[in-house]
């Protein structure tokens, strides 16, 4: 088990802990938005980068460096276990995975194994422990993550994003057993992917349930809950921090959190004190300012920050975040203000 | 004011008036899913084809003649109004509406201007009457239909369809008072949509709006609830029931309901019955099967089926539909299944 040799304003916070500011770090900070991102990856797609463990770690220090942000968040992508064992698995500049087998039944379950983390993904142990090298002066966290089960699935079966995941469903609907089979293998894939990210160094892990906003309560917990939470649980004994986190998750806050998660990420739907109702018992929460604010410099973002900031602090356990990753447009002047107005803000 | 000579479970349900059987009838029920609309669409753009009165009335008696649904809607598209007068307002098939020239500040307000049904939009008060005509004998109602204000904001202000919508709020976000006016324009062009729908002989309303669901409870409230409450009000006098529906509105089901709506229409995010404790008033609903179900025909659709006609029919003022559109590769035969399914169903 990991343990920091700093003390952690981010870690603290996930365990429930008063810290003395609130922590921050952005989803996606390390990013388009970035200018010396840009710059340093140049062409490469994103799976060619995510193979580079110097580039990889160059990446993901960027945002810390920047920002001063209390938390790094490696640099990958969810498609990386997959793409290791699958090569038509890409990531398309712009529209995102795309798959050039779809899964449509059960003969292609069999395209599926277990990831073996040492052979399938060797660079990204390598740039786990470099990063962490580098971090070791600043005592600032490095934050690994996954895929859910379902979102992965949404991909496989999609071919692709898509809008309303009807394929994924009609799937899970009329084939509820090899349904099982399929997110079962993700769940155990997405598994040792975290594993293998904490024990390389990682001190916290996030599960990003992306589309999982797709689902009914009812959806959810028939066919999705078993399989996030063998995730999450699987990872209880390692002893890191686990965010779950999706988008328009507003009636699945109760079941996410009871999947194994220590830290429930909110996006901008739901206000953090109704969060606290929903889920019913003490957690700690992380999120939720709408990236679309970042767009809208000045005192109205301002205000926004430090109702959030009132709201998120009024028990410990807060950690400041976007409710979803950085838009690329977003101005880094912007996020550089929020930190600090987060890291102004007394929480006590 | 328009009243149907012939009795109506649907007008009946929409005015929480106990019915013999549960009304039925699917969002997108005239459209790609119907190999007769294919047929009779051939090669026109949705544009063209709306401006087509008997090619209207065609499409929009189809599913009717087909399922014994209980209500047509009007075949149209939310864009229609603005596409009158703006050229430059197009529909792409397989992406959506998009915008030659994007509005992007206060002096393309002057773009938009009060909508002249007589003068702009002919062609649908023209298929009304003749829709209405060819459905007198059987009574079976006519539903118009408009895009919400936020909505069609959102097509002009992003150029087209957007995951984020993040351009249509920074725009709210950073000029609070340009966006009151743009919205307070659409407002009343939807407005003006809607009333001559209904003079012509729709016999009953519906509000799209599509992408609230990108929205916080406070951000709905705050920059979008006036101008939705302009439309539905607006029409009030007229005495058709207004029925108010978006996607992923779980949290605005309450401001969506007080904006002056006598349905709501539900998606499948949210239980019917956990629908009527947040609204907190009786209300008629209307929903709220995922469309995907009916991707999946079965036992296991049926009982989906049956699940929500008695959640729904514990109260009255329940008519059975789809949570959004039907799906392009949707089997009629699996509709007209769940057609019968209502229809048998003993509401008392």
């Amino acid at each position: 088990m990991a343990k920091p040799v700093e003390p952690s304003a981010f870690l603290d916070a996930c365990a429930m802990r008063q810290t003395a500011t609130v922590p921050v770090w952005f989803m996606r900070q390390a990013g388009r938005s970035l200018p010396e991102y840009r710059s340093a990856r140049g062409d490469a797609s994103i799976l060619e980068a995510v193979r580079d463990p110097a580039l990889v770690t160059e990446l993901t220090l960027q945002p810390v460096t920047r920002y001063s942000v209390d938390a790094a968040i490696l640099f990958s992508d969810i498609m990386v276990p997959l793409a290791a064992m699958d090569s038509g698995v890409q990531i398309v500049a712009g529209r995102g995975p795309v798959i050039e087998q779809r899964v449509s039944g059960e003969s292609d379950l069999g395209r599926l194994r277990d990831l073996e983390p040492e052979e399938d993904i060797p660079y990204v142990i390598d740039a786990i422990r470099l990063i962490r090298n580098e971090l070791a002066p600043s005592g600032i966290p490095l934050i690994g993550f996954a895929g859910a089960p379902f979102t992965l699935a949404s991909y496989l079966i999609e071919g692709g994003p898509s809008r309303d995941h009807a394929r994924t469903k009609a799937f899970m609907f009329s084939e509820p057993s090899i349904w099982e089979r399929l997110i079962d293998k993700l769940a155990d894939i997405a598994l040792a992917f975290l594993r293998a990210q904490i024990l390389a160094g990682a001190q916290a892990v996030q599960l990003f349930d992306s589309w999982a906003g797709a689902l009914s309560t009812e959806q959810y917990e028939r066919y999705v809950f078993k399989a996030s939470s063998k995730v999450l649980r699987g990872v209880a004994e390692l002893g890191v921090p686990r965010i779950h986190f999706g988008v328009g998750t507003g009636e699945l806050l109760e079941p996410m959190a009871n999947a194994g998660a220590d830290v429930i990420g909110v996006d901008w739907h739901v206000s953090l004190a109704d969060v606290r109702k929903r889920v019913g018992r003490p957690i700690a929460l992380q999120g939720n300012l709408d990236p679309s604010w970042c767009l809208a410099p000045g005192k109205q973002m301002e205000a926004e920050v430090l109702r959030i900031l009132r709201e998120g602090s009024a028990t410990p356990g807060y950690i400041f975040n976007l409710g979803h990753g950085v838009l690329p447009e977003t101005d880094p002047s912007t996020l550089a203000r929020i930190v600090e107005l987060v890291h102004a803000w007394n929480p006590r």
